[in-house]
């Protein structure tokens, strides 16, 4: 059956098209850099607007890019979709200047579920935080 | 024992000052609105820009809001704790123009850790997201 | 329309029968004691067997009281249904002898997803653990 | 500094003993089969008394096989540790006669709070759960 990976490729490059053009994504400097079936990845570099009153970089920001790589890893998939759980463990700190990047990685897709992996690193490479998601698509066929 | 209200007390004092001039907060449009030990309340106007591609409130946005409202709630009776893990369940959708407000009610606090529960309302009492995060004291005494 | 009423009654009545010989709620312990629609509550008293190395009450035993309520909650209004993913926050140790009931509220049902909270409380009342879950059900109509 | 690895080791070593004696690994059939620093895999045989109503296996069971690895591995570092949340995904249903297995790797590790990831397979591979979960370690030296 070849309609499943057209149905995909053609996913695939709305999702891409709509990411020129994404509110938030330019709101808070976020950018979709790779998406494939299953597979996303986004990245921002950190800036003064974005720390807390700690001097260290608001949670909802990291959780915002991990969100972000979410968003786009399931909905490659099962278009469209919408999060109905998020969950992120904080493992280091990130700081003004510091581009991140946060990977999605679809690991349950299926008709009435599914379920994300998400990593964020800094420019070394060095692990920032890990989330998981659940989605659930909108039209079920 | 007169020490620790007191102490509380210049802590809910201090971070209310913090929060006038929180960078993340402005960027965001953030407000605290109150706080007193082990709660706080914020608020935020959805504006267009935290829209995401599929013409709805980016979940990243909310879940900001509710981590704003944690990071005063949990650091009103540890200062300074930092969030270790956040998660967040979406109830309802927001759409632009509605008036979020997040609350936090810490419900374990401690010497080693911390537990908290927020809650994600609009203009009308509607539940949006539910979350609960976990923090840690910086200085254990 | 009557019809909605008349099957949840029938799914409540046909999940008590079920829980009567329900072979992991008889091998820990666990007993239904109230299911209304959303809302089910259930009991457990801790035994020696259920404690751990460190010689207090397994965590798993902890979430499994929890995710016991969840299961009964979240299908008393979309049966049947399955969990897709949980979330526990440990409050404060329970003891051999103990007397544990757990709670669920669904927050969240409808066609697609459900969120259901749960709160563990002691013989005292006293929180042991708040936990959520995401279910969905099995045949959407 | 030598003080470190050999205090691991005694720890492991420790670790090790007690598992052979734990009243709630008896209970449900869970056993350490390896444990390393930061790393602990345990496995179970799922048996009819794991099942709950709808037929398949208890949601709690699989979770409290994902938390047994946990309480190792994070104990494996920081000894005696305890467990402040812990958050599941279920990807794929399990049944009575499979042997499932989890891995536990700490990914955050400090004096103030530990970060971990577990993965449940069965006998042929198959990802079962996904889970993470946070510790805090008793005494901070």
């Amino acid at each position: 059956m070849a309609a499943e990976p057209i149905k995909t490729n053609e996913t695939i490059v709305r999702l891409k098209a709509l990411s020129k053009n994404e509110a938030v994504a330019r709101f808070l400097g976020m950018k979709l850099t790779s998406l494939t079936p299953g597979r996303a990845r986004v990245t921002m570099t950190v800036k003064p607007e974005h720390v807390n009153f700690n001097g260290v970089v608001f949670g909802g920001v990291i959780a915002s890019l991990a969100d972000y790589a979410f968003s786009y890893g399931s909905n490659s998939l099962n278009y469209p979709s919408f999060a109905v759980q998020f969950n992120i463990d904080f493992i280091a700190g990130a700081e003004v200047g510091d581009k991140l990047t946060a990977e999605c990685k679809v690991i349950r897709s299926g008709r009435r579920a599914g379920i994300s992996e998400m990593k964020v690193t800094n420019q070394s490479g060095k692990l920032i935080a890990c989330a998981t998601g659940v989605t659930v698509p909108v039209n079920q066929q």
